[in-house]
This record gives structure tokens, C-alpha cells and sequence, in this order.
């Protein structure tokens, strides 16, 4: 199980990681292009998982880079308050992958699509210096509505956040600077970098509000909040052609809702844990806007629900009193 | 203009090129993810253009990268008879990337898809070291049939091309023996690798014989005939679980109906001219096969449509009365 791959070897060994029938699909993998069933309106998302960009082999298995391919897809999903339904599968493997590695991966992919019951319906395979995945996911729209999406937010109206926020960056950088062996005294913050939990229940719930006077505004959390909350609050482009503008938030994040790695990790490196917490990058969780009279129902809805603030006419993002320095996240400069 | 790149100037230069709203699509980009009206059927496909592998920046304008890129994921939806309406762009760029290069590439892909009125509906973009490009696309199936699909032929079935056998394999190995100087003395074959014609306009006409009684089976021949032609002429896994057949084929190609430029080239290289149109690879052709009856039919709708030959019971191929030798191509082993 050592040996190298051909291309035979590993078409067969997805095809028998993952099955190739859903109620969704009126054709398969295996010709020139699946057939979704036209049903509900679909939401699509493309993200693309590079080594050593989005992740490395030295601390990563096989499996976790499965999974973590489809599961930043997912989060997609979630946020739109998607059914995720199926999912192409672009690959690009270095000629020196062991099968034995590939078994791993799949296996780790095909777990969570089996979880989530989404069908890998294509895709393509190519050698590639560097491993290379790009997953574009769909997903039904519970209902016809398209209120979860951005920008519909107003001063007044109260944020707020399922998931843990800056727990997966305290993880990346623990596995960068002391690598995988460093894992199991901050458990909670590497599981959270290495294997994300896609928000997808909450979505669902979330989106059973849609149909409100004013519903809620979700997004997910991919860059940290510090650079995800200001696109959540851009108000969107008006059919009249109005400005679009930027509403800001005033922030309360008390200490004990701050995850206790990240809290360890702050006191460790003398920084500051609410700071920490609103820059983490790949939380993956969701953050969502609502009118007051609506937070006690999602609450209720969605235990994991936790208030983050309120959005303010000022345009700055206040954190427990303080403005909070925004650091730009740039793919191309910030590498 | 020779400045290097920033996230903002890569959305903005994007935002440029490409329009934000279809007919088809009820959220354009920049959200979670885009939203697609539910009305036809959809067939979606993803393709993988890696730099380096697919295609060479030595002699590739940004321009044609951004074509070709595009181009080949049409290409499926032409073998579905699929109208195409919407992509995704997963785009991992070298951060040395210069600014100008951006707008050409862009500038390559958005003409393409402006011709076939295709909306760049969302994507991702990320640093990496070599040129990555995953473009997922879907398209709208004309009526309901799925009878495009591959291995629905039968023994004494004619088969059927449309688009030039070869042509792109000898572009190929003309651009990466001597250089795009050489592309004057090659203009066919050298256009033939680098802008592939995808076969929308046929694929819709001939999707228009899907209702027949004995409807064709179409495929894009992306890996040359000797390697296509077998998947088109195996079986589909029948509904009783009948064992899966592989049919042969027994093709006539007369000397005239290679192009001069193939034909050059195998006198050139002391080769078989007939051996080298069937082993071209990125024809981006379209192949078929239907029932004696629906030839001449399929002849007066679409008049660059050729007779290839005949399906046999025999699971050979036969080229102009000699068994053909299929050379296989594996990703991993034949680089």
C-alpha cells in the first residue's frame, strides 16, 4: 500500500470512498458533466486549499486535509442557511503521493460528506507539483428566500456570533511554532484549525427566520472578525443607486466568553485575549445581525447562540470600550 | 501598469471584466456564495489549468491563458448540449504577478464569456507559487433528456465528429519543440492548442435530437480519440445489473479530412498522419454516435459534422483497416 498512483488506481479508490447516486443528482460522476435536478434554488461556492498556503503535511494527516477541504465549503453553506446537496472535487497531486496517503484523505472527505449526506458528483485530477484542491459546493435554499445574505443590517440591530472566535489562529500558530507535538496541551485550539465544524445545523435554524419583517443578516467567518464584521455591516447597493455605506459596531466580549486557550495563549504571549479573540482568522463560525425583537427567538432556536454587540451609525468597531485595531488580511501581502 | 498585485486591485480589476448579474442567477458575487434560479436541469463541471502542466507561460499570452482556462470547461457543457450560464473562479496567483498580466488574463477570460453570455458568479483567490486555476461551470440542459450521455450506442450505430482530430496535439508539440516563433509556419494547429473552439452551438442543435426515439451519445474528446472513443463505446451499468460491454469501433478517416497542417507534420516526423489525428489530445471536439437513420439528419443540422465510422461488436478499434494502437495517457505516469 506504499507503492506510487496511476490515475486507474486512484479513480477507483474514490470511487470507492464515495457513492455516486443522491436524491439531488440526475447523473453522476463519470460523464462530461453531473445533472442536478432542478428543484429549489441553489446556492454555489468555489474555495480553493493549497499546500502550504492553507495547510501544511508536517502537521496535518491525511485525513484532516479531507476533511478541512470540504468542511471551509460547507461553512459556504451554512452561512447562506443552505441544505448542502453535492460537491465537485478539482485535484492536484504530486506524482510521489503513496496510495496509502490518498486512502487517508478520501477517507477523511468522504466521513464529512457522508455526515452532511453531500455527493462528490465530479470533478478533475491532474498532477501538480504541490497538492492542490479546489471544491466548489451547492446547496438548496430552505425556502425562496435570500435574506441571510450580507448587508441588511441597521444601527440598532444586534450581532451575533455561533462558534468559537479565535480559537483556530491560537491554533495555527501553535502548530507553526512548536508543530503537531505541541498539539495535545491546546487541544481545543488545533482541533479547531485542523478540523472546523461547519455551522451547518445553525444555518439551517438561522434561516427559518428568513421570512421575518426584518431578517437576520449571516455570514461566516473565514478571515476574523476584525475583517469579516465590516462586510457584514457595508449596507448593500440600493436599486435607486444609493451610496452604499458603512455602519460600524460597539462590541461587549466578556472574559469567560473568550475560549480558555485563547485566554492561556494570550496571557503566555502578553497580548490582549479580546484583541486576540476579533483578529482570529479561520473560525469558521457565524456572524449574524438582527432586529432586538429577534434575538431572544434565535437564541432560543440556536442554544450555541451567543450576543456580540450592536451595530452603531459610527463606522468604527468598538471592542469592550476600545477601538479595535483592524489589521488587513491580504492574500498577496500578508501571505 | 507594472506594479505587482494586492487582494483589492485583483477584485477591482474583476469587477471590471466581468458583470454581476444574469438572467439566471438571483445573487451575483460577493456574498457566502452565489444564488441560482431553480428552472432547468443543470449540468456542472469542473477542470482543473495548472501552470506548467496544461499550459506554458513561455508561450501562452495571459490572454489565451485566461481563454483556455474557460474554454475547456465550456467544451463539457457543449458535450451535455447544455446552454452554459454561470462559472466559478478558483485562482491561486504567484504574488509577483504583475498588474498588466492581471488585466490581460482577465480581459482573455470575460471576452469568452461574454460571447456565450456566462457569468463569472464567484470564486476564490489565493497566493501560490505556480499559476492555479479551477473553474467550475454549469449550464442549463435544453429539455429534460439526459440522452446526451456517453454509452447509450449499439453495434452497426454511426459515429461522428465535429472539430479537427489532432490538430491541437501537433500545436503542442510544435509550440514545445520550437516556441511560439514557430506559430506562423503552424497557425492552425498552434490556434488549435491555444484558443480550442468549444462546440456550444453544435452541442445545443444536436441536443435537439435527444428526444429521438434512439437519441445520440455525445462526449468532448479531451484526451484524443484513442483514449475517448473507448468510454463512449462502453455500456452504461444497466438498471438489472446487467455486466458493463465494451463495443469497438471500425473508423474511416480519408487522407482529405486530416488537416494539411497534421498531415505536414506526420511527413515532417515520418509518421502515420491517420495515428496522429486519433492520438491528439485537447481536441476539445465533439464525438458522437447515433442510429443509421439519424445521421443524415444530424449532417443537414450541423454542417461541420463528419462521419467517423461505424460502432462494431468486436471491442477493437480498426483506423482505415489496421487495428489502432491505443497509447494510454495516465496524469501521473505520462507527465
Amino acid at each position: 500500500m506504499n507503492s506510487l498512483l496511476s490515475e486507474d488506481f486512484v479513480l477507483s479508490r474514490l470511487a470507492r470512498h464515495f457513492p455516486n447516486s443522491h436524491a439531488s443528482l440526475l447523473l453522476g460522476r463519470g460523464d462530461d458533466a453531473a445533472v442536478i435536478k432542478a428543484d429549489k434554488h441553489l446556492c454555489v461556492s468555489s474555495d480553493l486549499f493549497l499546500e502550504d498556503v492553507h495547510f501544511r503535511r508536517s502537521y496535518f494527516t491525511p485525513q484532516e486535509i479531507g476533511y478541512k477541504a470540504l468542511a471551509v465549503n460547507l461553512s459556504d453553506m451554512a452561512a447562506c442557511g443552505a441544505k448542502p446537496l453535492g460537491f465537485t472535487l478539482c485535484l492536484g497531486l504530486p506524482p510521489r503521493t503513496e496510495q496509502m496517503w490518498l486512502e487517508d484523505f478520501f477517507s477523511g472527505m468522504a466521513a464529512l460528506a457522508g455526515q452532511y449526506d453531500t455527493i462528490l458528483a465530479g470533478g478533475d485530477l491532474s498532477a501538480c507539483e504541490h497538492l492542490c484542491i479546489a471544491v466548489t459546493i451547492w446547496g438548496e435554499t430552505v425556502g425562496d428566500s435570500l435574506d441571510l445574505r450580507r448587508g441588511g443590517c441597521k444601527p440598532g440591530d444586534f450581532l451575533f456570533v455561533v462558534g468559537r472566535l479565535g480559537l483556530a489562529r491560537v491554533g495555527l500558530r501553535i502548530l507553526e511554532a512548536r508543530g503537531r507535538e505541541a498539539a495535545p496541551a491546546w487541544p481545543a485550539a488545533c482541533a479547531a484549525h485542523l478540523r472546523p465544524l461547519p455551522q451547518i445545523e445553525a444555518g439551517l435554524v438561522i434561516s427559518g427566520f428568513a421570512d421575518a419583517e426584518n431578517p437576520p443578516s449571516v455570514m461566516d467567518v473565514s478571515d476574523g472578525i476584525a475583517r469579516d464584521l465590516p462586510r457584514l455591516l457595508q449596507t448593500r447597493e440600493g436599486q435607486g443607486g444609493e451610496p452604499v455605506r458603512q455602519f460600524g459596531a460597539s462590541l461587549r466580549l466578556p472574559p469567560e466568553t473568550i475560549h480558555p486557550e485563547v485566554r492561556r495563549f494570550a496571557l503566555e504571549q502578553e497580548l490582549d485575549p479580546v484583541t486576540e479573540a476579533l483578529l482570529g482568522g479561520e473560525d469558521y463560525a457565524l456572524l449574524g445581525a438582527c432586529a432586538p425583537d429577534l434575538l431572544a427567538k434565535l437564541r432560543r432556536a440556536v442554544p450555541d447562540l451567543r450576543p456580540l454587540g450592536v451595530v452603531t451609525e459610527q463606522p468604527d468597531i468598538i471592542a469592550n470600550g476600545k477601538p479595535l485595531k483592524a489589521e488587513g488580511f491580504d492574500h498577496f501581502t500578508t501571505g
